[in-house]
């Protein structure tokens, strides 16, 4: 019996990706006039992100703090002042923007609310934040418990399941990262379910060689739960 | 009696306040050739941190980001890509630099660890940075629980002993913040030691009326728990 539900933030719960692609997009067109025609710079600018990974981590500040050495590089330091106080005003516009469920998302929570699930919120990324985005979702009061991570694998989600008291055949993640809320999630054991986004971060991409459940909306959830419990064989029915 | 005792990091147990002294030196060395005589670039970097924290958060990233924004607006536009490379570098090595413990920190964090109470490292800014340096500082292993948040202000505390199970009266936080680490958790009944740091950042100072137990150094952190546990009443004594 699922007792315990994980649920993942960004592109699961509300909306984040398009936000970046928005960003990119701006990014392109500032650089166009300094580059040569058909030169990648998004593609420049995930190089140097993944190069600065391991000191900057995930989220908005190190993707604008990114897009400012990318911007110097791909154009020589020909880039102008202006144009760099644009990518301020870009990241802090991410880092303000209002925060938007996913259809179904805010339905699907209070749904499984009521149905007495426990559930907690394990995202990734930068904890001031994710913090915000979380109080303007207005979900807040919907969790248990809320785990703001730098990195999802499978050490993290064992520490939040013995945090719960939860064993890994009680604990099920929705997410839409196949990397980071669904493959450490089964290899300890537990459950997982798979929610798909248009648009998922190349850095999130993996594949899994074992059939994961996957459903097209959080509003499905409740739907999949009932039947998984209802799958669940009954200490009746042993004799 | 008191039974956990929460730590702070930055300028508690480890050195961070230098790096943020040494970057400025940096920025106001940079930017003097751009401005007039005597004009306080450091004093209008803080002007900006402050108006960016309700986006950016703590952390070395939006210090890094509030450096760029203030050298384009103090020069007019006219400082260089070169330069503002050299501020992208500049948080980097921030962000990459060694852990340097405080004098005797380890020492008094092991004395406690063996003598049974039980630690938790209360450390506010950036997620990632802060694991890094917790990481880094080897005293991991020493603590029972980390909370590493956004602010540190009652409800911060209330939920930490919270989730601890720890009443008011049993617990002690020690820190060199008197805003951050002595205030919040006076105001909740619980105990607090202040060891003050050689450098605090300007927005961490506080006032606070009544006498708060003050400790040059974490080494005399053990000593001073004695005496606060001798001081206790004991049953055999009521009789």
């Amino acid at each position: 019996m699922i007792e315990v539900i994980g649920l993942d933030g960004d592109d699961t719960l509300w909306h984040s990706e398009s936000l970046f692609a928005a960003a990119h997009d701006t990014f392109a067109a500032m650089l166009a006039p300094y580059t040569a025609p058909g030169f990648d710079v998004v593609a420049r600018h995930y190089e140097t992100e993944l190069a600065n990974l391991e000191v900057f981590g995930y989220g908005v500040k190190g993707f604008t703090l990114s897009m400012i050495e990318t911007a110097i590089e791909v154009t020589d330091g020909r880039i102008t002042a202006a144009d760099i106080t644009r990518l301020l005003d870009v990241g802090k516009s991410m880092l303000a923007h209002p925060v938007e469920l996913l259809d179904g998302a805010g339905e699907a929570v209070d749904i499984l609310a009521l149905a007495g699930y426990r559930l907690v919120l394990i995202t990734k990324g930068d904890l001031f934040h994710q913090e915000q985005k979380l109080a303007a979702s207005g979900l807040g009061e919907r969790f248990e418990w809320v785990e703001i991570v730098s990195e999802k694998d499978e050490r993290t989600y064992r520490r939040v399941m013995d945090r719960l008291h939860v064993a890994p055949d009680r604990f099920c993640m929705v997410g839409n990262s196949l990397r980071s809320d669904v493959v450490p999630v089964l290899a300890l054991g537990a459950r997982a379910v798979h929610v798909p986004h248009a648009i998922t971060w190349v850095h999130e991409e993996a594949t899994h060689d074992t059939d994961v459940p996957t459903i097209a909306s959080l509003a499905d959830l409740p739907a999949w739960l009932d039947q998984q419990q209802a799958a669940q064989p009954r200490f009746e029915d042993r004799g």
